[in-house]
């Protein structure tokens, strides 16, 4: 099948404003469409949250019948073909009489996928699959791992000096990375659904693991509908019961009213909560290793409808899920600091004896901030096992 | 004073020209020169190496007394003022009726510095100093070194993982970086007058330490007079005598027939060599530390007229040039790999007690080499000790 330079054109332009909802979309998908008449965009919309319109419905909203008669739509995601809150957006594209649709991608839900489609060819229009798929499918990482995998894209975040050390042997590091690079970590934090770490981060540095307005390197209020920043939920690994309720006051992770979940080790008992945003989870810990299953949290992420889990934690939570490959991607600062022998090792995994066991990275994005480097890693080793 | 943007122009123009020695010129700076006429470059050079033409006599080599009377020459550092092997170039621009001299930099050598200009201005030249300086001295760091600081300018080349490490703890190491990273290199040693290190890694690596033709980025021979590439001199650190000469045999380092300074004790005994190409030098060595005096061994290179050194030894030495401030340049290599905990460090300075001991860089290039990467990073301290 081949595609135009138009049709590339206005669907990189229909994932562009896909994009714009990667604050504020989750659990639901980033989706961008554009309805083009005569070469002319006359359409666009994207799906800002999820209860509020979708993409094709936002793009027609302002236009007229006789407009939309034989225009073609650009969709980044195949139309809905079901019931929800709206009717599905296949039939709100017959009926405003669209001739041709191109798709990206088809909706990675087993159950549905192709049926959106088929409704649309059905009642006769032309519709294109495919088109800047891969474009497609990074801009939804999150939620394709969710849909395809149960489970969450895993980031996990680290700040290293140039020898590869987060902390001196005394374990001062304040700060290893610049102002800037640390407001480069709020974006982060603001595209992701939940933050993990650990009660022992969170007491040492009195972490309050929220989304800061003034230091995001992007503007808000986007609109009416994306009206405020979401702060994402905050997962907290707590082995030894340390955020007791009744210490919570002195934290500034309590400070406001983000949905806060402490884990606990299921052999322990339950305290009672005594806020409403904070709640307990049982999940397995291994004694022997002295860790919590992050598998079973991952899965339990899964079922929570959390599409980007971000990392940020010590070095041996990180060590941990890099061992464990589980991992999607490493989101590594370094500073332009050399801090020695006797100082902490920002990845201690291992050890390894041969080059075999060396833990493979394939790099995606190089970003310089200030004197700052931002490196992000896929995990190569899933890449390699899904290409067996 | 102020420049106009065709000035600006043709000096970039005369700089570019200038840094197509940079493999070549050594021990001699790199220097370019354009001539220009009704606002048209009419001639060009630079100069190729040392007893070769100048940068100004050959831009003016094929150009009539008609065409060089009131034109203007670009120069990217002072036109000499005294006899060498030819006449002063400052009488070559006289003599050809040069109108105006636009001269990016003086001569670094305050003997002579100046002495140009007066030249030029004595026979009623209109000479204008300092465009686009900081570029010009860009182009001559190895040069400006030996000169002002009477010492080379010193890069350390370093290959790590992600979590700053070099080798495995059982010393597997082949190979952290790519075979990209590694003809990257080859660039290096290249434009470097020496290379530094050890019998150790000589031996360990059965290393060869030269530049390999068919590695290179850049095509040769550039012309007749740059015809051959030069090998730099090797410079090894052999403390312990293990380069005895009746073993030299077995070792790639003595395959060919460059120069090769093998640093001894200073109350060791000095071997006779067996080779044309290999002399004995004697350093002072500390035998508490273990290390022998670096800062002596520059002086030496100063006094040989060693411009550029590119240090490319194990983990040791460069941790020791690092933390004695005798490096200029840091170029570290980075591979997507994690080595683990009992892995070694690439870069083992310190212990450090607290932040304010780590050591400072300054970020000054970024370069991707497929999935490794290539962080180019200057002496931080030493940046701000000239500026006190």
């Amino acid at each position: 099948m081949s595609f135009s330079l138009a049709d590339h054109q206005f669907m990189a332009r229909a994932i562009n404003l896909a994009k714009s909802g990667r604050f504020s979309t989750s659990p639901n998908p980033n989706v961008g469409c554009v309805v083009v008449k005569d070469n002319q965009i006359i359409g666009e919309g994207w799906h800002q949250k999820a209860g509020s319109g979708h993409a094709e419905v936002n793009a027609l909203a302002n236009l007229t019948p006789e407009q939309t008669t034989d225009a073609t739509a650009y969709v980044t995601l195949e139309p809905c073909s079901h019931f929800g809150r709206t009717p599905p957006c296949a039939n709100r594209l017959i009926d405003a009489n669209i001739k041709r649709v191109v798709v990206a991608m088809l909706d990675p839900n087993p159950l549905v996928a192709g049926k959106g489609i088929l409704l649309l060819m059905q009642a006769g229009v032309d519709v294109k699959l495919g088109l800047l798929e891969d474009d497609a499918r990074a801009i939804n990482t999150g939620f394709l791992s969710r849909m395809e995998r149960k489970r969450p894209f895993v980031t996990v975040k680290m700040a290293s000096s140039l020898d590869g050390k987060s902390a001196l042997g005394n374990g001062q590091s304040k700060w290893i990375t610049s102002a800037q690079a640390r407001a480069d970590v709020q974006t982060y934090r603001a595209a992701s659904c939940a933050i993990l770490s650990t009660a022992k981060t969170v007491i040492a540095d009195n972490a309050k693991l929220n989304v800061r307005k003034e230091q995001l390197n992007f503007q808000y209020p986007f609109n009416d509908v994306v009206s405020e920043i979401r702060q994402p939920i905050k997962i907290i690994l707590d082995s030894r019961g340390e955020l007791d309720p009744k210490l919570q006051d002195k934290l500034a992770l309590f400070d406001d009213n983000t949905p806060i979940v402490i884990v606990r080790n299921d052999t322990d008992p339950m305290p009672e909560s005594q806020r409403t945003n904070v709640k307990y989870l049982q999940i397995p810990y291994d004694l022997t290793k002295g860790k919590f299953d992050i598998a079973r949290l991952l899965d339990w992420c899964g079922i929570n409808e959390i599409n980007n889990l971000w990392v940020e934690a010590g070095a041996t939570l990180a060590a941990y899920i890099i061992e464990q490959q589980l991992f999607d991607q490493l989101v590594v600062y370094i500073a332009p600091k050399i801090m020695g022998v006797n100082a902490q090792d920002v990845m201690p995994v291992g050890p390894f004896s041969s080059m075999e066991q060396v833990i493979d990275l394939q790099l995606k994005q190089l970003v310089q901030l200030g004197q700052d480097l931002r490196l992000s890693y896929v995990n190569n080793s899933k890449f390699k096992k899904s290409e067996e």
